[in-house]
């Protein structure tokens, strides 16, 4: 360890609109010691999550907001370099939240080891961490899914999205993915298997899902808000259910959230729109993670990270989410060594 | 039977914005004479419904909408003043979708007796009819209604919030009516039981349910749409429903419907939105409206109707709705002799 400085991006002020790099502070602390229980842990890879841009405002939401000058709130995966936790040991891969910095230190408490051998540490932020916790607990209890189901998946291409897809393929449904841009429609379909996809980029969304789905959306799983909400409750199934996960394309609004014009349609089609938080299922994620990993093994789950080496591009890289420029799960690789 | 004329409104135009009486022609058309296993039936009082609105656009929905021409589709009771259907006599009292005219046929699907013995006919266009079905299963299936919920209610004076805050109270949770103006707060809490009004013509009602509900909302029944909705969804309790029944405020609308800006409050409190549509139960009416009217002989259920008399004033009497001048279950009572 030869590093001596833990650089620290903590967060300088609320954001107003997209967020931007005087946001956030770049700064070098003090290597931390751990102290009695602690662990030191050397961050390698730092998840970046559209649930970030809410941590950043005031307000009550389902966690408390990241403080000014407090280091910005992130789930990420490192190594042990240090430990006074007889749970944890030198060498150790664990994951947890552990912030957008070099180094964290830890109690213990919600850091998790993890087996760099049965998969690569990026993949446990995304389909087997949060992104992929969500993605089955989301579309299976949320949507109850059924097989012979007609599933749309919006942020298709997306951490959550490519795994809500895959899993309903599995269980049987037809699946229909939302993405921007022919190479992320292309991924879903050549290489995750979905049986289409809408770019809303260059489509009408309510018409091509007409298109795709004549007989109407048993589920819709909601990653983006607005108009593709909008178009997509345009053509709801009798009894259909909406997923509500996130609402990428309105966290950097500075005006009103946009809601959902169309959601009468709930009252025409007896269909109800449901909202989640994942920490709720955190007891069973061992039990999904397995089945995840068996399908995985199997070849019947793919997964995709879209990773950016370098700590300091650390604002810019957050950005690339919010312009929908990542392909599979955006991932922060602290060093490029 | 002296009169020889059936006085019958058509469907002339679709309305846009507010329904005016251009959008109806007003015909006398022969009366009819019933044929093989028809009736005739004497209307006497014609249901008002915000609902009826929606059956006059174009477009799919839950029915199809009144053709232009058409007599205006409404729900009606009345006496049947000539049979060929050995199901009714002459002078049973009837209900069914009779239209807004003097004297309807009907072959007898959709017509059922009633007791006029054991409430006034008005009550079965009202809280033993549509109106309290549509509380009846709305409150109790769709808000999966418990004890000790705190219950919120829109439109708490109109036909279907008037029971339903009256049998959240039966079933022992605390309510809170949303109204318009004074005298109609006064009546939910006064001569209903609610704990509580909110007048949203004089007060912020996000403000007042803040107040009122310290923890929160487990269930929103909403009649009205629009902001009232919006302020609801921002006073959730974690795991809350929201029950989808209408949208009154948004029924004339010539611009799009006002989508819930807040509905990722969804997503904050784990909480779901649901619509009904009344027919869904209507094998199980005959359950459901022995159990109310259990409830009104014991004094639990009170009942009031808003009747306008004179079969011509129809369409302005309609607008009363809409206008939100209407407390309790508005009827129209075709002649006053």
């Amino acid at each position: 360890m030869t590093q001596t400085v833990n650089r620290q991006f903590k967060l300088a002020q609320r954001p107003v609109g997209m967020v931007k790099r005087e946001d956030f502070e770049l700064v070098g602390s003090a290597l931390p010691e751990p102290g009695e229980g602690e662990v030191l842990i050397r961050i390698r890879y730092i998840s970046l999550d559209p649930a970030m841009r809410g941590w950043m405002n005031e307000g009550k939401s389902y966690i408390p907001p990241v403080a000014i000058g407090e280091v910005m709130r992130a789930g990420a995966a490192g190594t042990v370099v240090a430990s006074n936790n007889p749970r944890f040991a030198v060498g150790d891969s664990v994951v947890g939240v552990l912030g957008v910095q070099d180094y964290a230190l830890s109690n213990g408490k919600g850091l998790t080891k993890v087996d760099p051998e049965l998969a690569p540490l990026p993949v446990y932020l995304g389909t087997l961490g949060m992104p992929g916790m969500t993605a089955y607990f989301g579309i299976l209890e949320v949507g109850e899914l059924k097989s012979g189901d007609t599933v749309v998946v919006s942020g298709a291409a997306g951490a959550v999205g490519q795994v809500v897809g895959q899993i309903a393929r599995i269980k049987g449904c037809s699946v229909v993915g939302i993405a921007g841009g022919s190479d992320k429609c292309a991924y879903v379909v050549d290489e995750l298997g979905f049986d289409a996809a809408v770019d809303y980029k260059s489509e009408d969304v309510k018409k091509a899902l007409r298109s795709h789905c004549p007989k109407g959306i048993d589920v819709y799983f909601d990653n983006v808000g607005g108009e593709i909400l909008d178009a997509a409750l345009s053509q709801l199934a009798m009894h259909a259910r909406v997923v509500i996960c996130g609402a990428i394309s309105q966290y950097n609004n500075t005006t009103a959230i946009k809601g959902p014009s169309n959601y009468l349609s709930l009252l025409v089609n007896r269909a109800s729109m449901r909202g989640m938080v994942v920490f709720d299922y955190a007891s069973r994620y061992p039990q999904a993670m397995a089945e995840m990993a068996g399908w995985m093994r199997q070849g019947q789950l793919k997964t995709r990270e879209d990773i950016v080496v370098g700590l300091e591009t650390f604002p810019e890289t957050l950005l690339k989410l919010f312009k929908g420029e990542n392909t599979g799960k955006l991932v922060l690789e602290v060093d490029g060594d």
